[in-house]
């Protein structure tokens, strides 16, 4: 089984408007609704991928239970902390004139501290059933990353690998927590590393992933997107190399390789073998136009034509 | 008890941006979220006039129980016809540095014909207990004028006033159902009867009011945003001159306006004492920011205020 962690979960609305006109009254033509945040595009593709998910995080209001019914009906079981108020809608705008997209994200409900406990104390319960744990994306109003501190120590305690996948401030603020694996990117890495780094490098970039995997973190992969990634892990160092590919849609392909990975840890794979897996369905997550999706035959022929080489 | 009837409700969402970027992705620095829908806006009203009131019409999904729930926590009794899929948002959005209003309005769930068949038959036991009904707005996807004239015509068999607010052809082709009332403005009025007005020239409005009137609309108002209105009824014809307010907000004035005339007529009120309150409950509305809303003491200040002239 794997866990999932979404604490700013959404209603992820896309809307196509024949043409965006700022100031004046817009008929959408098209809206299509679905569960959103990044945590739960990784239970959706470690779904497709045939395993066994549960997600939680917060969820509130009329909206929570409209991403509640929504992964319901794409068979991930879920167990949620509801808050008060109404779980965020984000909205995606799709001008088909001047091929224009425009992003409104709301501010969603506030988790408070007791929320919080009830999260933790639910992540701890729920992981001692799972192998692996993926906490994802950014938090609400009203946390701090000290809830991501609180479940990787609980994780920890209870022997089990946890991702991180976040950015930012509470992204470097959890690294002495010693997540299972984070997945910076050039950016975020460099951030981590406080220096500049040549994104053509392949040793530059590997130093640094090794930095970060001798503070005590098992895994540290660099996604460099179409070029593949780099990991640095256990079992030596280690460069994906994925073929080109239509890409249709990139969002939430970094949320794909996530489920990939949880794939593979749950299946008991290495992490070469996981890294392979986890190209492979990000890959074929950019070759359609939902996010946090992917098809399986998309995938079983991408598989094989990933190449994973080892490094050092 | 005062019927009132939305086909079309929302969920109007406000979204206020620090400066609203096409073609990025902005985040809404605050939300609020209400009722919306024409129909709604008149219950709304009326209710805080002091009435009872029952709201009809369509709702779906996780979106409409927030409509249900927030009509609840304003004291306003409901009974819809629930369709599949989910009600629709409207979407505003205040862009603070540039002050411009932009709208997205989703498309809606659509009411089958048996969702328009219920809808028919709820409002002919509703109104059996009301003395007045106004239906509002336009309607969802899949109904047709035919939806609005079966109610006018059950209205009509049990002797019930029936005001229609609504614009376009659908005005247009139930106006043979003999509405008890409908609120056309100038651009209405010179559709509905078939040529060009001088909207300074009392007279001329006058005439088209009561040629209306003849066609066998026992009340027709014509509505002047600042400069009043004009109504041609049984008692003759009428005008309502409205002190200057500051106006804040505009929107939701004219279903202000109808919820005013629907409590005057279920307070058993003349049609002139009808017009004078209708008139300082949409002066009142025009005050609040708040759409389809006013206060209490705002009204009681405007109403002695308000001059109301028989003309004929």
């Amino acid at each position: 089984m794997i866990l999932t962690v979404t604490a700013n979960a959404a209603i992820d609305k896309r809307y196509v408007v024949t043409s965006f006109d700022v100031g004046s009254v817009n008929r959408v033509k098209s809206a299509e609704f679905s569960a959103g945040g990044k945590g739960l595009n990784v239970s959706r593709t470690a779904r497709i991928a045939g395993e066994d998910v549960i997600a939680t995080g917060f969820l509130g209001g009329h909206a929570g239970e409209f991403v509640q019914e929504k992964l319901k009906a794409e068979g991930i079981r879920e167990d949620f902390v509801w808050c008060s108020g109404e779980t965020r809608s984000c909205i995606n705008i799709w001008d088909e004139s001047h091929h224009t997209q425009t992003e409104f994200l709301e501010p969603g409900a506030r988790a408070t501290q007791q929320n919080q406990d009830s999260l933790v104390k639910k992540f701890t319960e729920l992981a001692a059933d799972c192998s692996v744990a993926a906490i994802s994306g950014s938090m609400p109003e009203g946390c701090t990353s000290d809830l991501y501190k609180r479940m990787l120590a609980a994780g920890k305690k209870a022997g089990k690998k946890v991702i991180l996948d976040t950015s930012g401030k509470t992204l470097e603020e959890c690294l002495d927590d010693h997540p299972f694996m984070i997945k910076p990117n050039i950016d975020e890495i460099q951030m981590l590393v406080g220096r500049k780094l040549n994104p053509d490098d392949t040793k530059e970039l590997l130093d640094a992933a090794k930095e970060l995997h001798a503070r005590g973190i098992p895994s540290v992969v660099i996604s460099l997107g179409s070029s593949g990634s780099l990991m640095s892990c256990g079992e030596g160092a280690f460069q994906a190399l994925v073929p080109r590919i239509d890409a249709v849609n990139t969002v939430g392909c970094g949320d794909a390789m996530i489920g990939g990975f949880c794939t593979g840890i749950a299946r008991g794979l290495s992490m070469p073998e996981s890294l392979k897996l986890a190209s492979a369905v990000s890959a074929a997550a950019a070759m359609t136009n939902r996010t946090g999706f992917f098809r399986m035959e998309d995938m079983k022929k991408l598989e094989p034509l990933i190449e994973i080489r080892k490094l050092r």
